[in-house]
């Protein structure tokens, strides 16, 4: 085959995206078809390549260009043009941030031929019309591909092994997992399968996570299970879009990942509270309510976690609080902020393919960008 | 892009090979880029379009073509050649034997400019000459591309994970696994995590393995290690080729998968015998040694597994018996004849990435074949 080159603009370069400039431009020139032309923070834009891994910070303050994402795929097109002889040039857009505007440039860009890669949930988790014109944009004759495997589970083989299976005629019935990082860590914790004579209270978990930085800045917005949510939306349209076999049952059209039916963990009065700080303040409150759930699971010897599933036999996408004997791999096998993912298929039954690993943190995540990155070269 | 078509010539056509065609027929035409215009048995071969899932094994029957295999790639170029205007055409040969007078083809085919993708481990676990072969062959210009997915755990992502965690620069510490089906049933079976009062015996678990299909005819083939140590020399070779990371520590050049440090499980004077039933006849005399080393697991706390470990920091690949707490996944969370593999990594550190599930059965393997199909496409 003829030799490739990718032209990557980078959109975002915090943590992820300057994890990612590193390794890509830690891969040996050699085996490197990636070319970095193009960086953006939200206001600076820098029109140059990248090739230090030291210096492009410094340049991209320095520039006076602004950040103009509608004009990006057309820039970046006009450098493939350019391309000589017998190279093979495309070039991709990878989305570090989590922006809803970004997202809604997607179908744009793939229009024009440009690739996108992301692990931005949001095109994939928000308004239907916005996935809807992922999709149709992506199937034109010349059109770019997508890919966003660092959506679920950061750089874990979600995605694309959901993919496979859907494309080699596997029929999914379940997928259920521990899907966000932080509510693995708040339950492997509050909930062991272990028990401790003296557990910690609630309250007490969620204040340490978020002294760790494993919660948002604003425990609630963990609590409140929409990133779980977001995520079983991504897995839901997955499954409906590429599969092939004949399914039995069939899942929701969800509109938004607000549609799945979402059990948050914020006990009501606390719903609204402005800062995070109040919310730990007030949270100890509500101790008593979380533990009589605790202990009674306990009692029946099971641990509580926090779990997403897709259930398409059921017709079912939802989020909440689920028991599991002492002995299941969501009990046993998980520690730390590891996330778990169980697929249910008719070629993987009655055991599941299961996933488990790190489901957050910016290497893992830009491994999972990469790893998509690869696959188009 | 432009619309792509995938010839592909299918080499074996028993279990995996008749699934294979019946997965690649069931893709709709409209997103279906494969084109199956070869079919051989070991004896005969069929140089025809196969389009119905039917009639093709009839058609093979008939055939009066003999299986000559070293001219398969040069026909299938030609009707590569014979592609018209804007359609990407390439060819794909896949191999679905066990054969190493086949493997030993790929290199001739690679440069030929016809991808490979199989299962047959023999080319990658054998001669370290053909394996060096392969990765020159595919390292010219024009050259086709190898992917061997499903060699290791099936149609589980085992080599594709390890292979973009390495292309992104990685570091690979230890892969530590059950990477037998076999091995995985009976060591469930004979040392279970919650320990019955009346644990079958070693002896009695192989013959019931036997029976229910899950060991080779002859059991000593499975009980060799064998099988573990070539996934491991696949593996290990793998990241020998793959990493792109300095590493800390190196493995050692494996001339084959002989080289692999193996602790089989065949009693001594049991070497050597001829028949699977003589051997499961005489193996109960060795129930006592295989008793006294599970009893003391027990007493321990833990119980007996057959592993396979790629330890890049140690330079050390083996295959044996290893002790593991109750609490370990390799303890409560294996069941059936699941394989389970940890990969522990820089990044994965220090909670590996599992990837766990069925590693064996036609339907699976033929999906992880597929996959590596869908991944040229």
């Amino acid at each position: 085959m003829a030799p490739k080159e990718i032209l990557v603009g980078i959109i975002g370069v915090g943590l992820v995206g300057s994890e990612l400039v590193s390794q890509i431009l830690s891969i040996p020139a050699a085996r490197n078809p990636f070319k970095i032309v193009f960086l953006s923070s939200s206001r600076k834009a820098l029109y140059d390549t990248v090739t230090s891994p030291d210096a492009w910070k410094a340049a991209l303050d320095a520039s006076s260009d602004p950040a103009d994402l509608k004009a990006v795929a057309g820039y970046l097109q006009t450098l493939v043009a350019q391309g000589s002889g017998s190279t093979q040039r495309q070039a991709v857009i990878v989305d570090n941030t989590s922006s809803d505007d970004v997202a809604r440039l997607y179908p744009e860009w793939l229009k024009a031929g440009v690739s996108v890669v992301t692990p931005n949930k949001k095109a994939f988790s928000g308004d239907k019309a916005v996935w809807d014109a992922i999709l149709a944009a992506s199937a034109a004759p010349g059109a770019g591909r997508w890919l966003n495997e660092s959506t679920v589970g950061a750089g874990l083989p979600v995605i694309n092994t959901l993919k496979e299976m859907l494309g080699s005629g596997d029929r999914v019935k379940k997928i259920e997992g521990v899907f966000s990082g932080t509510m693995s860590y708040i339950f492997n914790e509050w909930s062991a399968a272990t028990p401790s004579v003296n557990p910690p209270k609630f309250s007490e978990v969620v204040r340490v996570a978020r002294e760790k930085g494993y919660t948002e800045p604003h425990p609630a917005d963990d609590l409140n299970g929409a990133d779980v949510a977001r995520k079983l939306t991504i897995l839901a349209r997955t499954v409906s879009a590429f599969s092939i076999a004949d399914g039995k049952g069939s899942l929701p059209e969800l509109q938004s990942y607000e549609d799945v039916d979402t059990q948050g963990l914020i006990p009501t009065p606390l719903e609204g509270i402005k800062t995070g700080d109040e919310f730990v303040e007030r949270l100890p409150k509500y101790d008593g309510d979380f533990e009589r759930v605790r202990v009674q699971a306990e009692k029946e010897g099971q641990v509580l976690r926090f779990v997403g599933v897709v259930d398409v036999e059921e017709g079912v996408v939802k989020a909440g609080l689920a028991q599991y004997p002492v002995t299941h791999p969501f009990a046993t096998s998980l520690g730390g902020s590891d996330n778990i993912i169980m697929f249910h298929t008719e070629r993987y039954s009655p055991r599941p393919l299961i996933v488990q690993g790190s489901g957050a943190g910016a290497a893992v995540t830009a491994m999972g960008v990469l790893g998509d990155l690869l696959k188009l070269a």
